[in-house]
């Protein structure tokens, strides 16, 4: 299986084990980050790029392969994405680096796959 | 191996190189962990909801692994474990979700293999 | 004005900054916290807690004092709040020192207060 | 002095501080800083909502005032800005609130001086 | 009073606070930091740049402060600081800039209070 | 492949992969990091000290792998590593000894395959 469809099988099997312990704010959550990126006074692209840069920052493989899926389906160009991610590396310096290494490899495969 | 076997087992393993490597500052720390978190005012199983819930926040697999199975000896309901784990991804945001994910899974086969 | 009824009154003026924003995402978050601290599986005042101590190993000032004021409305003696702080500073390690430092100091305005 | 001017001299007075030092890594990380916001494929105004979001869930005061500054002055409104705090505190949690307080003062003291 | 010796005294009070509790583990850890920084296959200052740069990429301005304070004593120069600092500044991002403006102005209070 | 070879070979595949990318930000954040550790007012071993510390109390594998690599470089003793992981779990806590234990792994490899 490619690296982008085990990631979303992955991903999509594990939240179903999260959101079948019915616990409510669990539930909530998952429902708010929904609502979070929706359309609003910022278009959903904007709203996807934060999602990746704040996603780099703190350093989570996961969350920024999820972002960049959705940057990838809001049609981001190369340079928009690598612009996104040297604002990242730069406010979070070269610790950061082995996490772009992962990014840009990932966005590699989206745009293979697609 | 199953998930749990494999996780104790390589714990272990790299515990008794670093134990063995006689750096006094390194055994102390180690120490003081079972200290810390042995009886007290405080109860055992409260303390282990409290190792859990640090290192869920702090976004750390093994350290999560490892407090789930001392949650799982001290005979926490699922339900406990949910709550805890709530917790955790409010006060740690929505990046604390991929090591919620593998921490569910991870009870479920501390469940399974018990 | 005290330093407990400084924070408070600190607190609750910014809290009804943010609430009037009319923000969806911002009012659900909030409520979300009283949720997820009610009682449980897990009991109000184990909650508190664990939320002190997830605030701690974070390094958050504020939320510190915030739970600190939660856990001494919950009846929680010295040495519970000694070993909550403890297990904190050791996962998060000497880093959290000066929050522990301030810690120590809130706790004693709050019992000296009431 | 008002909070924004207080900020913004404070400020200027370390960072003349930092540069006088004449250390090329330190003086070349602040040019990287200028040229990372400057236009691009994205623009600058785009990029001043990455640099916020990253502050916040960073948890870094300072930094937040910064890009709330240079957000003001590239004509955000009310609604852009909530929204670009509200997914800086879904992602960062409710740990980050006491940042998303001061932010929130600190964009009324921008709007009121101006 | 001067910047150095609020902080100083500030610190020394609290830590007096914190061993009066007699709580064991943190006592010990108190202990542990005072072993780490001893002379032994590495001198003491070098560990006390050690001490100065993970201090500094984890942004606690205390702990900056004291080990500015430490080095100041080993007789760092002004170059070697910088050079400290620098490094700390890259791996951690511009997000430590905050912290690197009140680093250089601590440093500057204690060579002119010597 | 050895563990070592695994890690430098795919670290230099996926660092021209953001290379030839010729984003100017990027690239620019990777010369300065050669810059950084060259020698200075701290020569380059200790420089390399500084990196790894800051590494391990960061808790990046990658990074942690990389400054080891270079200490091996440096001629650093087994007792001089262990004072460097020693300082970076006390200040970083015991959530950093899942990363120290792979760091210990790791230093083992340098030395079997050297």
């Amino acid at each position: 299986m490619s690296q982008v469809k085990e990631f979303e099988s992955e991903r999509e099997r594990l939240n179903e084990l999260i959101l079948g312990k019915n616990n409510k704010v669990l539930k909530r959550i998952f429902n708010l980050d929904t609502n979070a990126f929706a359309e609003g006074a910022i278009p959903v692209k904007t709203k996807e790029m934060l999602g990746l840069v704040a996603s780099l920052v703190l350093r989570c493989d996961d969350c920024v392969k999820y972002h960049l899926g959705q940057c990838h389906k809001q049609g981001l160009s190369d340079d928009e994405v690598n612009e996104v991610l040297a604002i990242g590396n730069l406010i979070g310096g070269t610790i950061v680096i082995p996490h772009l290494r992962r990014a840009m490899e990932y966005w590699e495969a989206l745009k293979t796959e697609s």
